[in-house]
């Protein structure tokens, strides 16, 4: 059961409805993708279509690597137990994935997923501290188990969510677009200043309220909160803040490490070497799509840990075939240059997305760093109101066009891309291409619309653009992504 | 980095010291085993020698089951990507994954590990009954993310656990041979309704506390709790009184479902046909050591979840290499007849366990089913006092004797038989041989030590065996497994 299609895709479509869970969503749920296969930055379907894949942050080192794949098959076939028995490629890979960090972050927890990651985070960071409230970002999403959904306002303010615990603390998240304060009416070395202050009152609310201040949560770069990069300055701050507090600072680099950023292996790096996390959470690339994911954290909150007693077992997390994978990862990631290629690919298509910008009001903003970039679409470059039914009209179009990208943030208008870091530039080339000719296309539908209206004088012509017009396709775009 | 040692033993335990959180326990902590390859029930260490597994679920066919390890291959090297993209083989192993439960249990949740299940599973109940409390068994363990360690008695109510939060309620294990009722005093028939009433009186301490009923938490036979089996009629019983207090029933079969008990895939079956769960947990075996588990459910209790409009998303969970492998490991339960052999081989071994009980009085209890055993230890048959050092001494003589057995309990006492399913006659005639011969030295040890004491003068010989006494090797049953 392993390389054709065994159903038709009505048939497939059809199980899924009645044995899997209607919780979990497909992604362009009017006219879903059946993926037969998948290699590099390609997904094909199971007519044998190309798709250019934007999206998958997880085949990190592109889909199906042989280096991966070989390194699995081999070990799989030697041995796959728990880590309570004594394995090299445990302790070689945990040697060599610390040696990537600052020295200070020396020790490994070796888990399935981000989810399991950052719950065991919360409970590091609460056994050290002593402490108990958590301040995290708005729009932040840090994983689906309960705990830590608690913390996750992309999670508990949305439908079927509980709210906010009273021992969570949301701040706004440092965003200088969109944000509570924005670089309209302020520098960005102010803007630093302004957010971090903000964590500065949540630690004294958290201190007087009386839980004290036990964490600081938030991704190094914000990935569902819209592709958001915190102003220079901003992180220092408020772990200055939340060090003085008692409290400890967490770097989420489930979607962002690895390189994804170019400049540094991991994204708090480009904050400057004075800004080191107490505890790091990393995941989704780790195992290219093998279920492997780590915490990595100082001896001294591990010591706190273990000094408990209790122990730390975790089935599957660490053995022989997981620790191998994640390494194979490292090699290609060092073998194949990515880091530096994710560079250049992110400082091309970054410098073709702001040329973009200047032939289409619809970009409102172009921002990221190498490969985790975010393209915030606009009705008007004045208000910066969210350009959503856009950003889903554009995705349908570029999927019909045989492009995989998607739309996040709290409203859904930017586009986000995180594709495998073995993207080209031919690969950009016609990312950037085919979203050059479809906003071309809105722009014509647009002025066909209005000429239409006008004709039929249903709408006064305004020098403001009207809602009604600034939806070039109403009929097309339902499709929700 | 794959199939030769790499390190000297004491440099990859320096290592691990360095970099592994020290939370993260080995077995045999004292003179710790390196492992480096594995095949069926064998393990093999750095030098060559060949141990006997007795105790691992995980690689439920064998480890590096060449079926398996060739399904994983083939598929990793064709697409591993995440369950937004339709893929037949997620679908076709829901599909037959179900098949195999009452018709009613025909909806699945993919996830990494059991603990993430769990954690899925009680936010489906929380939804679904609108309630809160939690009622779980005495010494139970269903996982170590934050959420399921507030149910986890083995967990919350050891070193370094919070204790029991208010919203849950821990009820006696129904162990008839050393819990709050038992065999000296009741019938069968009768333990069952009192330990069933014990969780009547919980639903009603929930009920009048405010909580409500959400949800009775048990493994279908409990694990770490020392090999218990209920009696005929308690889940009967306790289902009726959870479901008329508004709650749903799970059964967490991580550990002994598969097949472990061999006339049934899953052990709540055993209990009869009118045993039923709402919500079944998979994890540990699923995958042969891969990372997989799953939620099974009823249709209503997955609407009432999708109603929330909550998305469940789970980058891992059910990804096509993950649902191959899955799917294989059920092509071995069926080639290889595995359930018809976990019941002849566990059979075979509780015979001759019960045979080593004629001989030996350290055995007070031999139960369980198929290949889910537990050889209880005591000092007193009469007392029942549990003989934990005698079950650590064991099986650190039987590790020196190239056997691994474990001992579980809430004192340690209990050998916990649980290899994989493909363990031979051989097999068992290796362990029960090795089990005979140190429980035989024991006695004569203990005899001699006797004979020494008595010359001494030290102890008073009287006719009950003295504390002392019966610890034959006070400076040997030092090491804690």
């Amino acid at each position: 059961m392993v390389d054709k299609e065994k159903l038709k895709k009505e048939d497939t479509l059809a199980l899924r409805r009645k044995h899997i869970g209607p919780s979990c969503k497909l992604f362009f749920k009017e006219d879903p993708l059946k993926i037969v296969r998948a290699s590099g930055c390609y997904m094909y379907d199971e007519e044998g279509r190309r798709y250019l894949d934007c999206i998958n942050n997880v085949c990190h080192v592109g889909h199906c690597h042989p280096h991966v794949v070989s390194a699995a098959t081999k070990q799989m076939a030697i041995l796959n137990t728990n880590s309570r028995f004594l394995h090299d490629n445990l302790v070689l890979y945990a040697q060599r994935l610390t040696s990537l960090f600052p020295e200070k972050l020396n020790v490994c927890y070796f888990v399935n997923s981000g989810s399991e990651a950052n719950d065991l985070a919360l409970r590091l960071a609460r056994t050290h501290t002593g402490n108990k409230d958590v301040i995290t970002l708005d729009h932040a999403y840090h994983g689906h188990v309960s705990s830590i959904i608690d913390i996750s306002p992309y999670k508990f303010n949305h439908p079927g969510g509980n709210g906010k615990p009273d021992w969570v603390h949301v701040v706004p998240v440092a965003d200088v677009y969109r944000g509570k304060y924005t670089d309209k009416d302020h520098t960005l070395e102010d803007l630093a200043t302004k957010y971090a202050d903000e964590v500065k009152q949540a630690c004294e609310a958290a201190t007087k309220q009386g839980g004290g201040v036990c964490i600081f949560y938030a991704e190094s770069m914000q990935s569902c909160g819209g592709q958001i990069v915190y102003p220079p300055g901003y992180l220092q701050q408020v772990f200055k803040h939340v060090r003085a507090a008692g409290g400890v600072c967490l770097a989420d680099e489930v979607q962002v490490g690895f390189g994804r950023v170019g400049s540094h292996m991991w994204a708090f790096q480009t904050h400057g070497p004075d800004v080191v996390p107490d505890i790091v959470t990393l995941g989704k690339p780790m195992g290219n799509g093998h279920p492997v994911s780590a915490v990595i954290t100082t001896r001294e909150i591990s010591d706190s840990f273990g000094a408990t007693g209790m122990e730390y077992f975790n089935t599957f997390g660490g053995n022989p075939v997981s620790a191998t994978i994640s390494n194979a990862v490292l090699d290609v990631i060092e073998n194949e240059k990515l880091l530096e290629h994710a560079t250049m690919i992110g400082n091309y298509l970054k410098q073709e997305f702001n040329r973009l910008k200047e032939k289409h009001m619809l970009i409102g903003d172009v921002r990221g760093q190498g490969m985790f970039l975010g393209v915030d679409l606009v009705k008007s470059r004045d208000t910066r109101e969210p350009a959503t039914a856009e950003a889903a009209f554009i995705n349908k179009r570029l999927k019909e066009q045989y492009v995989l990208l998607s739309a996040d943030g709290p409203y859904r208008n930017v586009l986000k891309f995180k594709s495998p870091l073995v993207f080209s530039l031919d690969d950009c080339k016609e990312l950037v291409d085919k979203l050059d000719n479809i906003m071309t296309e809105m722009e014509q539908a647009e002025k066909a619309a209005l000429g239409k209206v006008i004709v039929n004088g249903s709408v006064e012509h305004t020098n403001h653009q009207s809602q009604k017009v600034s939806n070039p396709s109403p009929n097309e775009i339902q499709v929700k992504v």
